[in-house]
């Protein structure tokens, strides 16, 4: 039988994920390929740390170049995470003629064309199915079985952390914070969730969908990205109350020859597929013009559901040495997906505002949104707060407009005698 | 550029599909393969037949000889439906030496050892994605990037014409017979729905599934099955009140060195993903020893989505021939996967019946579940129905048994002086 040799970089969660992966299957693997795939050493830092798994310590190096320069290797597995060295080293192991597997959505949105430029010049494959969707194999997806399409849009819930805080918030009524906390509690969320709360790593993600799908290159910084920490749970419960529920939603949509994309909190309709997708779970639906409404739904994280994604490439690669054929064919020209990124275009808003009890203030607001050609498609007054004295709280839906049209139109309002205070402005889906 | 030449077999829905799918995205195609795929020739019934989409008449042939034997053909795509003479077709055009790519799930289920054995022998790759979920990706994903795990249950809702009406019969409350009469007059049943309500479409579907996912063959004809022509929308609402949809499920899952499977209408928790696949969409779900819980869903049939997957194996294809790859690996043993079908195992079950109102039937009737070791999960009686003299409904919902057991049970009950009718038996999830 024949092998393949695999050298694996960092051996932390996701790394242990991916070697359980490998040998708790190792026979399925083994009957349906007909290969032995063998990871041969894995980068360190410290050799002698104690480890809960069985790994010969002849398997470990702290030496990078073990790896990069061992003729033997034909993969390089990286699982180190962060935007350097990882890079540094992948494109090391491009150049020295290794497919290269990788998990690490930072690095692959930072430095995509750089990959992509390094494994076509040495005529060898990279794989990232793990960075998108943990085991959810849509990168696979989107670029074999369906690729008789051109996608008019992509929707993503490809962030767990937030998922589990937004359903649980959902679910029992609770405050942002509270769950945050409980969720760190139990592993859910990491001690400084910045990256999952504020939307970056969804941001890095969707630069990755963007590249696959429509073909160009926006980098993560570039797209609009807003986390859920300012999502309060009267937010949820008015969301609710309209028919919808919050997600943190990755976006991008053709808008002609323009790509509009963003990550924000989203109220997205009950009766729309996304809605169902509750706690660490995520999906990416997709609208593709020969495939029509498509979703993937699983685990987006995990050791062993990224381990799944990261041996599914590793098999990929691995029948593709058997045959001979392990490397990837490019285009002459992508010219026909010439698109304009053009930031997060126009989008129906909720606005929830506390208003001055006053006759004609609902006239007044409408009318200052109509001044600015913001279409109101429906409003909600809701009974005086007992805690506030003559204010009450004032809910819009609003139709398609720009945020920046939006700030302007709220910025005038929040100025007149009527409003005190702009409370919430989410995305409506 | 290198040009890829199909021969197309039938030119009905399928076929124009297919056609249109090409024809619309060939810049994209083109442009993401670096490769031509042109359909050269056409066999239809009837040349001269009036079409409502523009193809050259020189592309059509009645002689399927005129596609088989034309060295220039690379891929025959077989679209004709129906056993034969699809199956005979394509059997002679892999011994040819052609690729071949089907929609034709009864052929797939028919003769699967039959077409891998020719594929095999003569080095060509044979692909189905169509044939299973429209143009849903799962044969894809299930044998590319999800074979890094061994999977415990496959669940799906693969047929759109009976999740359409049952979905119709719970939100509008109608009977089964309306609600097919109104899909036939929209065009979403055929006029002889046999197939489709009886379950013998989704049977096709599931051995085929099978197949791929447990590496054993298993006939349609040994599945299990029943169709939905016995639900009532009683059925759903009691459902409903328990918390379940009632939904056609094909099921295939492990039970230690056994695999039980079945078609069959089944309580769905409402909490579970399947529960929110609506009308003519379809889902697949799997839970996978590694990526844990996934479900793929999408349109499972039409045209342009059939297409959609048709067209994927093609460029698959296109893209293995334009490497020099275009052959499958297949592995000497199996031996892993030698589970024995076992047929249904055992399962949950709703029971609705109609009792004497009268003292002690409850305890006779569960004493009688008892005696046969048949659990009660959950009893529902219901007051009097006007209609019925001195007669009430009774609902159970059963813990584990065969249905074999089951209807040995039921049979003493339906025999006892308390129960008059056995309404319905439901298998729950």
């Amino acid at each position: 039988m024949e092998t393949i040799k695999i050298g694996l970089l960092g051996f932390g969660n996701v790394g242990t994920g991916t070697y359980k992966t490998l040998e708790m299957n190792r026979k399925h693997i083994e009957a349906n390929t007909g290969l032995s795939i063998e990871i041969s050493k894995i980068l360190v830092n410290d050799i002698n740390r104690k480890r809960d798994i069985k790994v010969s310590s002849d398997q470990f190096t702290q030496n990078i170049d073990d790896i990069l320069l061992d003729p033997s290797i034909d993969i390089v597995v990286e699982l180190l995470g962060g935007i350097e060295p990882a890079s540094t080293y992948m494109l090391k192991a491009l150049k020295n003629g290794k497919h290269v597997v990788t998990a690490n959505k930072a690095a692959v949105a930072a430095n995509f064309d750089d990959f992509m430029d390094a494994a076509k010049r040495n005529q060898v494959m990279f794989r990232y199915e793990a960075s998108v969707g943990g085991g959810i194999p849509i990168l696979n997806a989107l670029t074999t079985a369906l690729l008789a399409n051109e996608f008019e849009e992509i929707l993503g819930i490809v962030n767990g952390t937030t998922n589990y805080i937004l359903t649980q918030m959902t679910e029992y009524g609770l405050d942002y914070a509270d769950v945050l906390k409980t969720a760190q509690e139990k592993g859910f969320a990491e001690a400084d969730p910045t990256a999952d709360v504020e939307g970056i790593d969804v941001a890095n993600k969707l630069s990755i969908l963007i590249s696959l799908v429509f073909g160009i290159r926006v980098p993560p910084e570039e797209i609009p990205t807003e986390g859920i920490t300012s999502i309060s749970k009267n937010d949820i419960r008015l969301a609710d109350q309209f028919g919808y529920k919050i997600k943190l939603l990755a976006t991008a949509k053709k808008a002609g020859k323009q790509l509009e994309a963003h990550v924000q909190p989203a109220f997205v309709p009950k009766s729309h597929p996304l809605a169902a997708v509750s706690n660490e779970f995520n999906a990416v639906f997709a609208a593709g013009n020969a495939v029509d409404d498509l979703m993937f739904y699983g685990k987006g994280a995990g050791p062993m559901p990224t381990g799944s994604a990261v041996m599914g490439d590793v098999i990929e690669i691995s029948k593709a040495i058997a045959k001979g054929a392990a490397f990837d064919h490019y285009s002459e020209s992508k010219a026909v997906k010439m698109l304009k990124f053009v930031g997060e275009g126009q989008n129906k808003y909720y606005v929830s505002m506390m208003v001055k009890d006053v006759p004609g203030v609902l006239g007044s607001i409408s009318t200052t949104f109509g001044a600015f050609g913001i279409g109101v498609d429906s409003v909600l007054q809701l009974s005086k707060d007992a805690n506030s004295d003559r204010e009450v709280p004032l809910i819009f839906i609003l139709h398609e407009v720009t945020r920046a049209r939006l700030d302007e139109a709220l910025d005038k309002i929040s100025k007149s005698k009527f409003a005190s205070e702009i409370k919430s402005v989410i995305r409506v889906m």
